[in-house]
């Protein structure tokens, strides 16, 4: 079973790489860019097969190690 | 107008940060982890309101700066 995890800072937190982007798709000529944010997508392959306990699985995964809460929103999906 | 652009690595390129995500969730006691890749997603605030031009714009973000096509693969998102 694939499930796909999606890691983004929470509002108000400084994301220093997406204003990167930002600057830098200014520089190449992009207009209109009001804002971007930048975060990771981690996509696992279990050998579960039961959808309700993968995903179970998988919060717990995202809270012991692949967000950090303090800072970041995390969303599961079940593939 | 938002966007999300997903960036992966392709199949059959060494991904070392999945790999070590892979044998930290291991160490934590998950079991049944086959495989882990991970990759970046990267979301946009757009002036633009018009969701083909948009998507159009967003193509070519993607190609001149948010991915490397060599070893990379990218899709776009209107939400």
């Amino acid at each position: 079973m694939k499930a796909r995890v999606h890691v983004t800072l929470k509002n108000g937190v400084l994301d220093p790489q997406g204003a990167a982007v930002a600057h830098s798709l200014g520089a190449l000529g992009f207009d209109g860019v009001n804002d971007v944010r930048q975060g990771k997508v981690i996509e696992l392959d279990l050998a579960e097969t039961d959808k309700a306990a993968a995903e179970a699985s998988v919060k717990q995964m995202c809270e012991k190690l692949l967000a950090n809460t303090v800072i970041e929103n995390y969303s599961v999906e079940i593939l």
